[in-house]
């Protein structure tokens, strides 16, 4: 069905229906000014928003919608993972184009349901409005936590031991697999398994979770920009520096057995992206009680004094390690055509 | 200084310095995953976004930089007003095209504080990134209220009376002239004040706490789409039906006073939209504590059973009145080239 037959006030009433009830927690949802929503008294807000342009940051020729939803939503929710805190409601602001049908808007918003009701999250607001250009997404994501327990990028001291939980770089290169596969080419189980995340990446809430309620971590962020780009925050927030072991930069068999990829799988990791994975530092004395936890995390390195990061080879020489993730305007530095 | 030259990181940095402090209620600002913040204990949560695209919403021909940020805020504090709220919080997500600047960039923003300041909201965070299309904007705004005070648009009943804010059409007719006058004509006084209801509205967050607090609303919404759609809003989530009297909308002398309008001034007012006023119903019981708040506010007509909306002319002879405002999607009806 065309949208212009619907018309905006239709397509809202279409989105209402979609998404899941939270009667305890949502007084006022979606169709009004603003939601009316309730959180515990002891909490403090978590707020966080991400914007997906058609062209930047995804190409419909590579997504299905459902797929481009779950990410809108999981994108936000790695967010709140990375504070520590537990998402609750979802607001998404969709610039529609005109070839896009009723039908497109319902799987891209059961893609976003599909995420958010798997992390316990609800949609309780957003804005829907025609585009001249492209398909336009923004999504902000409400969430909460102790508020003691926030986990900032700021934390971080001299001594402390860094982690990263899963592996690193898979989405990139999935991706550049499914960039060439717009010029068509098979795939096996392991490269699906690379653009599977990179299309629906799983936000690690109940990682996050665990880490906060432990209190072991000095400092988190999820690995969005490249694990260069990312650590870089970290040292720069936390005003340290960083050394990390190349050869303990988690890999996955499937990056690494895959034989056609442009570069070498670890510059996929430190400045690919996307990864969503938890990058966190653990100060020595918590050291036995995050082990209790069995997170099933790397440790790559260590915060040190000074403002810079280094990075130590397979033939143990160090090497200055650059912030070399993506970064939405500097020239030249954009290796590929998406972005976060 | 280009964009490209400073880095997303950069770039962030600068807003980030742009933005007001509020050390009590913003744990954790701008910069870092999510933001975190402190509520009430004992307040519910408003939460809304609005999108503004260019070529859409807005023209860079016919609005400056400052009045495109203090009107993205503005749009969004106008949606807590019409909650009843307290506005406290700010994210912006910015898809930014090559052509502007950091020094737009920081006028943009300097538009948006200066709108969150003087309202007692702060910026805690957003996203950057480059657009490959125009310049994309969303924006959602956070606020608290008591619990019991929220208005929503579905407590109207058959013999509430209806109330406006105000004076109806200025916007549109602002818009209008501005349209023209990229066509390059001069401007009186009166026009400069349609104008610049256009490029800078008002919300009316007093008028609607003072609305609130005093419990005197069983429904509420902001002129966004024009009255005619809104009060359609009202109307359909509260069942109920409005009859309303053409003479009594409010407009102002100078729409009155503009000759050279396309369409009679009460067309403005009942579809024009963007006025952002406040329309709200209160039931007959507590018209004498309305009446004690001198909102200065126009009686406009009475709530009614049915569904349906009609407007009695100057001639003393009804009619019905579609619901004739904005819709970005339905074909045909949008007689202008922007949307709200």
């Amino acid at each position: 069905m065309k949208i212009s037959s619907l018309g905006e006030f239709g397509l809202i009433e279409q989105i209402r229906r979609t998404a899941a009830r939270d009667a305890k927690r949502v007084r006022v949802g979606i169709g009004d000014d603003a939601a009316a929503l309730m959180l515990s008294p002891a909490s403090a807000l978590l707020a966080t928003t991400d914007m997906l342009l058609e062209g930047v940051h995804f190409d419909l020729a590579t997504t299905d919608l459902f797929s481009l939803g779950w990410k809108s939503a999981a994108v936000n929710l790695s967010d709140i993972a990375a504070m520590g805190g537990t998402p609750r409601f979802c607001l998404t602001a969709l610039g529609i184009p005109p070839p896009l049908s009723v039908e497109d808007i319902r799987v891209f918003y059961r893609g976003v349901n599909a995420c958010l009701k798997k992390f316990g999250a609800v949609l309780v607001g957003g804005d829907t409005c025609r585009s001249r250009t492209g398909l336009v997404i923004s999504v902000s994501m409400l969430g909460e936590m102790e508020k003691k327990r926030v986990i900032t990028r700021s934390g971080a001291r001299p001594g402390d031991l860094i982690f990263v939980t899963g592996t690193l770089g898979d989405s990139a290169a999935g991706l550049e697999v499914l960039q060439r596969k717009a010029g068509g080419r098979g795939q096996g189980t392991e490269v699906r398994k690379l653009i599977e995340k990179h299309l629906r990446p799983v936000p690690l809430i109940v990682e996050g979770r665990k880490i906060a309620a432990s209190g072991i971590a000095s400092a988190m962020i999820d690995v969005s920009d490249g694990l260069s780009s990312d650590l870089g925050h970290i040292c720069e927030e936390s005003g340290v520096g960083a050394e990390i072991v190349a050869a303990n930069i988690p890999l996955s068999t499937s990056v690494m057995s895959l034989k056609t990829l442009e570069r070498p799988a670890l510059a996929y990791a430190l400045s690919g992206g996307e990864d969503y994975e938890l990058l966190f530092t653990v100060p020595p004395d918590k050291l036995r009680k995050f082990r209790s936890l069995r997170l099933g995390a790397s440790e790559i390195g260590v915060i040190t004094r000074g403002r810079s990061m280094s990075i130590v080879g397979g033939d143990g020489r160090k090497a200055l390690l650059p912030a070399s993730g993506y970064d939405h305007f500097r020239a030249g530095r954009n290796v590929r055509g998406t972005g976060r």
